[in-house]
């Protein structure tokens, strides 16, 4: 698919994922320094993770400096822009999420099927890229992960990852199966915050 | 050794975690999504963090998928028999699971000497294909990791560890030196459970 | 820079975070296993990170033992030496931390230069060195990462891994360099236990 567009959604994904960083350490009473590291961990974590296991080294960020820079800027902002707190209606920031959350899928599946040809790995490493930064910033924060106990969070990464590797796979070409991930991963995850779907729990006594 | 019996033990060790991680997620009341997350992070996540040290990458998760398989069976085999709860003996579980240890031990082992010499590091790599899957279960369940407080758990992987090396050291053959140190950290670890056995606690005030 | 101060230097580093390992899992009441790995964790975790995002696998403890033998006996000599309490001056753990982690950001600026050439990334890797080890040490623990919370911790860091690296582009030698680097992280760190020193803390409702 067009590389610059691609690019252009990678960062705009970090960017919003590192607010949500920001966000969650202002809760939590972090200095700038803990902010900083929150958000990057949010932006740029799972994607970290996907690189060291498919040996993708040095990973991304390290190569391409932008990513961190985003996540600063990101940073700054925010901060200067909570300081004087306007109103936002409640469905901005979750929105916000959600379409980052259907970018970085699409990305994850996209980087790797370049060093790899498993579908199975691919929409694994997608859910990975979508889901693993915001473990390890609720691990941070010593919160259990939220996508572990509630909402349909990540089945609907894994549906966009497999519509994307199936489109793929019936030779639709990179750039419409990329949107068509997109759009489901989007799709289902809007739907699931509107009316507050999720699946049922698993429940054990002892 | 017999490669093709390795693999099996590989794959039954990767089972009997799995369903460790699902039990521990029936607990904590996750949805499906995340049973099979703390299933698959409890039964490959040693061995993932083995591999990224070790720079053996793509990890071999990533190369075999089989190892996904057992996992997405063994969740679904459990779920549908959690549901009508047949009772079970309470030894069986830490049985299976004793099992499982010594079985991972024995492959951190063997797929780290093929990698570098150190029989130290075999050990170390032996010890972390057993205890880092639990470990990191524990995190995302927000527990202080179990193999770090109590009983004879680590003890045990770094006895058959060692008893493994040694045999290997010795010019004992590949096949009987694993199996040596598969008995040793199950012999030790069944009586642990047994008898209750464990460490005394190292303790400071403050 | 000399190569074999600079070794001498990181043994150090290690030595005093295991230190600071150990004394942790005793306010845990951690068993021995617990204690061994919660040394390691601090002292070799950062750096451990650090290896593996930059590729540079197997990482560094695999390759050189002498690493994982001075974490053994320091666990060894801090359990013995507690066990008969000799009243320190509260100042010298706090202050010996200090030393290792003015050493440690120095090592991971200099090591990431080796394999990259981003100033950037060469200062984030110092701060991970530096500082990653303890974040892992405090997960474990099942505490929130002192050094997101508070103090003038990461900033240290930084300051010291900017100084150290703005040295090299000027033209300055490795070894006078690496020394800017950590008198800058040390004299940072050291007022900031002084006098109590911290940044303000970023805060939100909700």
């Amino acid at each position: 698919m067009d590389i610059s567009l691609l690019y252009f959604f990678d960062l705009f994904g970090t960017a919003i994922f590192a607010i949500s960083g920001v966000l969650l350490a202002g809760r939590l009473k972090m200095d700038p320094f803990g902010v900083v590291v929150l958000a990057a961990v949010t932006a740029i974590g799972g994607g970290s993770i996907r690189d060291m296991m498919l040996g993708a080294t040095p990973i991304f960020w390290i190569i391409d400096n932008n990513y961190l820079w985003v996540i600063l800027l990101t940073c700054l902002t925010t901060l200067i822009l909570v300081r004087r707190p306007t109103k936002l209606p409640w469905y901005i920031l979750p929105v916000c999420d959600a379409i980052g959350l259907a970018v970085f899928v699409g990305i994850g599946v996209e980087k790797s099927l370049r060093l790899q040809d498993s579908m199975m790995i691919a929409v694994l490493m997608g859910v990975l890229t979508g889901c693993g930064g915001g473990i390890i910033r609720d691990i941070l924060a010593r919160e259990i992960p939220m996508v572990l106990r509630s909402e349909i969070y990540a089945v609907a990464c894994i549906a966009g990852g497999i519509v994307h590797t199936s489109a793929l796979y019936f030779g639709i070409d990179s750039s419409p199966a990329f949107l068509l991930g997109v759009v489901v991963t989007l799709s289902i995850r809007l739907a699931a915050i509107r009316w507050h779907l999720s699946l049922p729990t698993f429940q054990l006594k002892g």
